[in-house]
């Protein structure tokens, strides 16, 4: 056997015992009381605030070989860990600690007539496979929410941040050790191998979800390997509507704010859709986006509105930008802006603006999304903004869970029935 | 262009406008009153009693082929319509028009500190692709469930149920008719062209689930093949476990329940686990079981007992029967039972007959599968059983819907945030 060989043998055999590990662990996991689980959360995000300077010295290496490889502005700071950056880890574990323990809830009891007591009781999912890409803080959440919800966890980080990953993972592992529950129930994958994660995505035998939060084409390629169910947050193409009916006002700062606050969110607003007889409206709403920087894409009328707006393409319909760009476009009232969501929309997050409580209703009702909004922006989904704690992505698919994935979306539900000797007929 | 591959590019058209027509129908479905669909059902019941005698006729029709093609008495027995079973098919329908709608249900709603207020609701999956196997009657269950939840349905049935199926989907469309609904709510693939179901699993622009119902091969079909989310009832390979505190007399009398009331279902009991302090209750329980016409293959200590039981091999305890077999096997207290069912069992349902509550709580809690029992039959696994109306079978999956999958399970949920102009700080 070749060297490449055996390398290919070891990470296979590796990524085998820590299915293993993960299983073993969530076993005792499925278990642990809610106390428990809550010190080692409270446990690690102690020592995430003692360990600070290791976390630092490690970011340091990422960021220093990150320059090195030219990554781009964005993805340098989407790496970068400072102070605030780790005291905000460790509140948010400390958030999660302090959150209701989902699992042993009773979501459901009944009795059947042959005296049969049926339970539907939440329990967690087992163990949770998740991948990511740069941000080392997802380490943290990512951990913290799966061992809330009693699952074992195997952390896949992305290459660029594996130093920190590494020193935050630590921290993990010693909450879980001072509150005595298996350090198996947070693995983080020890290597920066790619072959890794087509590994991760084959242990059916251990891993029982697969969670992505990345780019399209971590999604995608993961949707396309894995022999695991995924919950998977694709991408969030969202829209808001500004009605007939909008207030003229709150229509102009609801836009600006679900664009342009902060534009590389999923919940950020992509393209902008104005009904014909708000027309008026839409040459303040243009020149706040413009003036606050951002690109105008308009189909013909839009651009006859004022010069600065460039010619959106088909194309422009069905992109998530994720920038300061958007694509506006003039509909014929709800139901052609319904229509146009529903084709072009990725089922992330859309808002209408309107003073009609029918029009409100029919696109609440009709726009097939996670989260649909009346007269707010889109920025707020989120899963803090919901006030579900820290979330682990935001899922649009349309099985459950959909929309913003926390702690009690990374759980199942078993049925217990309780006879006294009943026999089927 | 030969013929063969002309015929193969008219399928895909076929198949591709049949689900741009149930996608289209969703959408009507997704907001058709309570009232609607319940008058769709019973307009269908009313339809399948008027057409008993063409629904004969065509099942007259299935059984001479199948009969040419030599299946087996069993798939015979399955395939067989009689003025019985035609009025359990209505009465099925009728019994999902009575029951609750569970469409529009607000699950949870909150208000955030910021005024937004914030709903989960219950809403239709959307699309569901249904691929089943000989019984006629799941294409009036699986249609009319689908239709309840408010979802449309491509429904593809068994080559041999062809014109059965053909003609008690022409009832279902006439209930639809009755109610104004679309009629393209429930749609049949109207060939037995098994490449048709390879097109309906890479339908995913049009269809938002795949349910497969039928036996192992198909399953693995479906799961290996789909390019669309699927809910899979893989297998029943279920235990019951009699312990060292069980009731002597209960003991028997569910284990033969749970073995032999009916072999060929999912709830039947596979493997038969006896604590060893339980042992005295083992002669009894295998004697009772061979009386019944049953085969006992057992480990050496169970050997010992009876000089009819035959060896089990290794693979006998991954065997789900479906047959009047059991395996039988000595263990050492609940905690032993509990290893093998999680190694061994297929995550559907099992059994603990005990009067010791620790033991009980402790299997109840450690065993991983859908549904847990305490002393009671796993027979009883099964939506109706369950007070759940119909079921379009038993999801063994982690992931929800778990368990028995009725018109409620066959739905999912959005959020609906409702604000006065909210922007996100």
């Amino acid at each position: 056997m070749n060297a490449e060989a055996a390398a290919k043998t070891d990470l296979h055999a590796e990524m085998r015992a820590m299915g293993a590990a993960a299983r073993a662990a969530a076993g005792d996991l499925a278990l642990a009381s809610a106390d428990s689980k809550a010190a080692a959360l409270r446990g690690a995000a102690a020592a995430i605030r003692d360990q600070r300077e290791a976390i630092l010295a490690a970011n340091t290496r990422d960021m220093a070989a990150a320059e090195q490889r030219k990554l781009t502005a964005a993805l340098l700071d989407r790496l970068k860990l400072d102070d605030k950056r780790i005291e905000a880890m460790a509140r948010g574990l400390e958030a999660i600690a302090s959150f209701p323990d989902p699992v042993g809830a009773v979501l459901a009891e009944w009795t059947q007539p042959n005296g049969l007591k049926i339970e539907r009781v939440r329990v967690p999912l087992g163990v949770i496979g998740i991948i990511y890409e740069s941000r080392p803080n997802v380490t943290a959440d990512a951990g913290g929410l799966s061992l809330k919800a009693g699952n074992a966890a195997i952390l896949r980080g992305g290459s660029e941040s594996f130093h920190s990953s590494r020193a935050i993972h630590g921290c993990l592992v010693e909450g879980l050790k001072g509150a005595r529950l298996p350090e198996a129930a947070i693995q983080l994958v020890p290597t920066t191998d790619r072959a890794a994660v087509g590994e991760l995505l084959r242990l059916s035998e251990y891993v029982d979800i697969i969670v992505p939060r990345g780019g399209r084409s971590l999604i995608e390629r993961v949707q396309a390997e894995s022999r695991i169910p995924v919950i998977a947050h694709l991408e969030g193409n969202c829209h808001t509507y500004v009605d007939g009916a909008a207030d003229a006002a709150m229509a102009r700062k609801i836009v600006l704010n679900a664009k342009m606050r902060r534009t590389g969110i999923c919940g950020a607003t992509e393209t902008l859709l104005v009904d014909r007889r708000a027309i008026g409206q839409l040459p303040a709403i243009l020149g706040d986006l413009i003036d606050a920087g951002c690109e105008v894409r308009g189909d013909a009328e839009t651009r006859q509105l004022d010069p600065r707006v460039k010619p959106a393409t088909a194309a422009d319909w069905d992109t998530e930008y994720l920038d300061a760009i958007i694509a506006v476009k003039v509909v014929d009232g709800v139901d052609d802006a319904i229509a146009h969501i529903n084709r072009h929309g990725s089922h992330h997050t859309e808002a209408i603006v309107t003073g009609d409580a029918v029009a409100a209703a029919r696109f609440l009702a009709r726009v097939d999304s996670a989260i649909v909004m009346h007269n707010a922006s889109t920025q707020f989904a989120d899963g803090a903004e919901f006030g579900m704690g820290a979330e682990i992505g935001i899922s649009t698919g349309k099985l459950p869970p959909r929309g913003p994935v926390g702690a009690e979306q990374l759980t199942s539900y078993k049925y217990v029935v309780r006879g006294t000797g009943q026999l089927r007929p």
